[in-house]
């Protein structure tokens, strides 16, 4: 249920209706819009039975707006809970803008300074915004490349400053979470994580951006309830990225599941991100799957760009060389136009 | 094993090439093209291991400029056999044209005179060039509606005369081809036939454009040689149709696989246009699919129109009233032109 | 509904619940089983608002039973239509008999008369009651054998005389329904023709028993209804057959499912029958998967068996040789007996 | 590489072999059974070149038995490391004994004492052999229960004395390793936690026995490296459950991988257990899952059994009533005597 203030509401209004949802058994989570204020009232009252009358209560109250009952299991993610989209500035760039593209691109893996930084500069030039760049790797063998850690970290923010981008890195393990937000303006979850509550709950009581990559066989609605345990912590920054699912097709790496990108647009508020990377496993089709995003209403992308893909150590075959990353902006400009977004 | 004849070879040439190739086990498929004639060797030889040397003796014959040796199990279909997109004109509307982009609509399902005609002449008016509507319907159950037949067959002939749209329509049953063909501009084939190789062969037979829909749980390249069944005796005016392949997702009918579409443009020559209705299953996702797809470079839309949705007798759900539907194209027409095609 | 009448129930009782159904807009399906006579009303009654009272209205008939809402889109092979297990008798094998497990065996394709009467031979001695073997092969390349047709009918004729035993083999297109019934006992239903429609009713006009495989993307109730097509023509003599489903999973060509066995016992009166050899597509697999089905309930198996899998012209990979056939049959036996089977 | 020493070997080979293995750039595992020695020689040689001479240098050495090139992903967990079954005692519960089947059961959830108390003496009393019940307890909700935590646990430890039951409990946070570790027999890493490689390492610094979830999008290959993970950090006490994997299907929560069984089975030496109550979903359909997995060679079960299912705080529909529970085991013993089990 979410009580929607009047825009002439007090703050003392706001502590009755705190205290009014409390008392009968309701959790509350306070959004202050510019116009209005939102309360939402999260749980089942002590009596399930009361719940409609309890909302026609509010609804009397001269200083509530409307009531709005949520009857999916994700609240403060969902579209009902705020109806305009939300937008995520990090260093100047915002995020979930309707008239913006973001381009987060970069290196799988942080290698050395120099790969770093090469890719930094390219990428920079090519036009993306933020870099992306892994310190802890996720990989299915115990035996390979896990990343640089710590230093990896320290290359990503020697070159945020150098380039003036904001990075963007994975954190995969609850203790790590002070240290990567130390140096990352952009907390990535990859998909192993998902479904990693724990962690969710950990990056949620932070204040720094959170990128939820979709689980590989999650539901777009479990999807959604991943999201909204970050937020039931307190962190309503976070960005949603699909990047692909897995199917029974062996051409591709995953499936870049598109019906995805419309449908997280009508059920949540949050900025969705696409990465055509992942979701493709090949290069050659990387732009193609990137132009179809933006098309369908994606918020950005996040590209995997590699100086020589094949000396990478992780993900060479999806890497695109700098040359192709310049090529691929510039296929994909006139469709940002034509949706209403620059890059 | 393709043989590309050099321009200046001739008639005498040809038959020559084919009778080497055959004496060597191959059979032999032949297409002429404007510039130049192509011969597809089909089989092993008849010495396998001799294959190399085959290809040697075929490259120094004086009229033949190259031998390319095709390694996927599709041949006739594949990029390598035939570098250039196909283009399928249909009275006058050109498919795989890539600066046109076609766009199929109309009912699911033929239901009378007046609801087919209404129809039409809102696609029509919209800005659709084929007509789409079934007379024949796979169903998954035995007691629902299966389509009304031949009547429907003369209902889509009457209003293609009256509106000059060519129509599609779905063959189900081999011995209904030659009826369908009679009536059709277009057979289509279904996704639950896509595998049943009598009819593809039968579609073969014809040399009546066919879109073959791909398979709920095809692999792009299975579905690459369902068409080489259709290619194989002899048609090659096919059209694929990517609607969605089954997943675990249960919040939309199927999942639209993005990748398909960059995937067949690097692997067949063959137009493939995108079925967003099926793909999603829901009228509101429809329009960003749709422009999505287009944007990946899909050569066309099929999309479900209906005057009144909530009384269709099929697919209400995801058929788009004449209004969302003249919306969408707005919305497309942008993005159409952005990747250099026009509507 | 289904309408049971009384034991007592006369001819022209049975007359009169029909007449009274078809006049409320009933289609009707007669069986008449041992005990009682089951009267299935299919469809929904011409003012479907009236449905509880015409259950009512029957109801109170003296010689009707019980009168039963089966709300399933499967009607005819639901287990409320019919309670107890459906037993196919095919030249006197009982099939679906829960005290008997029946062994289908032999080679996927008959490639010549000395290979199909050794494997004959090998899987009779072993202690197979049912001889497969294909005629008509579906294949995903145009180019791959697709079976010897009536040649290959005739050898499996001849090898049920010499061998005694009753033959299964598939039929893939409606016009060979005919001739494929002359040869055969028992009719195979393809995965990839599960949801051909024409097929199923074709099929299901004669009184051939038909094995119908699972689509290998079908759900459980998506197979009853396919089932029910055949059922809807007067053909109730079907077994399931469950091959493996279409997933993620790369080391097996599909994956067994299981849950399917008792689901389908839960749902159906119909015999259900595994298929561990495409099930899993690695004869290593093969015993231990043959055991789990029958210990689940499955009322048999169809296994592919060869004289020298590596020379087999499909399918080596999952065939078993005659002496690893006895030693899988060996092992099944005590499990067998542990369900109270005995083979 | 795995290189196995001769019975007579001494300590001071063993040490040499690692020396020089060492010396060659591998990182060492080793694994002293009763009647010899096997040394795991993981990674690559400095120069991978020479790989083979190396192996040729090992093999000629008077107290090496001979040398076993490992080419899959995962070594110390394959069956080529170690081709006897591994058997893993708990509190004199034999796992992984091919003469014996374990029978883990109990609540979904601990919900208060006298809850517990009472399913651990129903499933004791029914012949199970380990109690299971979740302390913490991943919820797809931020909203939902997640379990009681170390008080819970309490309750677990407290049931194991009273009834002489070894317990297994889910640990899902790398935090709560040693506190879980100071109550449970056995660690369980869930299935949404198969690929959190920080927790799998975690659990593998342990010598807790540790059952690993099967990710429900893992291939059984993934699976296995996941089990790698934590024998890498020296934990092999590992024991593998198949709780079903996420497939299109609906009728049941998951598709339960029967192949997996004999397919862990040929490339792994671990013990492996099935959980038909996650597999199904549907408590009806539990019994014949269970009689399947253990005929197909599964080492034994874990069920879930709840006093009064309705009230269930968490998965009641699949929880089985204890009269339901004897049932299946009542059913299930001759089927694990039909294999070579006792229970």
């Amino acid at each position: 249920m979410i009580v929607v203030l009047a825009p002439q509401a007090t703050k003392e209004n706001l502590m009755q209706v705190t205290n009014m949802l409390e008392e009968r058994g309701y959790a509350v989570h306070i959004t202050e819009g510019v116009a209005q204020t939102i309360v939402g009232a999260i749980g089942l009252p002590t009596d399930p039975t009361a719940k409609g009358e309890v909302m026609e209560q509010f609804e009397s109250l001269a200083y509530v707006d409307k009531v709005v009952a949520v009857t999916k299991p994700y609240k403060i993610v969902s579209r009902q809970f705020r109806p305009e989209p939300t937008v995520i500035t990090v260093r100047g760039i915002r995020i979930g803008d309707p008239t913006f593209a973001v381009i987060m691109a970069g290196p799988c893996t942080v290698e050395t300074e120099s790969q770093l930084r090469e890719s930094a500069r390219a990428v920079k030039d090519a036009g993306a915004h933020i870099l992306r760049g892994g310190a802890f790797k996720p990989s299915t063998s115990p035996y390979s490349f896990h990343g640089h850690g710590e230093s990896a970290l320290k290359m990503l923010a020697a070159a945020r400053d150098e380039f003036d981008m904001p990075v963007i890195t994975e954190v995969m393990d609850v203790r790590d979470v002070d240290l990567v937000c130390k140096y990352a303006d952009i907390l990535q979850i990859g998909t192993r994580n998902m479904a990693n509550f724990s962690l969710l709950r950990e990056v949620g009581k932070t204040q720094t951006p959170v990128m939820l990559k979709r689980g590989m066989s999650a539901t777009i609605e479990e999807w959604l309830q991943a999201a909204e345990y970050i937020a039931s912590q307190g962190n309503t920054n976070i960005i949603l990225c699909e990047r692909g699912i897995r199917t029974f097709e062996t051409y591709t790496r995953n499936t870049f599941d598109l019906n995805a990108i419309p449908a997280v647009k009508e059920l949540s508020h949050l900025p969705i991100i696409a990465d055509p990377s992942h979701a493709t496993g090949k290069a050659s089709l990387v732009s193609a799957v990137s132009r179809g995003a933006i098309a369908a209403g994606a918020d950005g992308l996040i590209i995997e760009v590699h100086p020589s893909p094949e000396t990478a150590l992780k993900d060479g075959a999806q890497s695109l060389r700098p040359e192709a990353f310049r090529e691929l902006l510039r296929d994909l400009d006139p469709v940002c136009r034509a949706v209403g977004r620059r890059m």
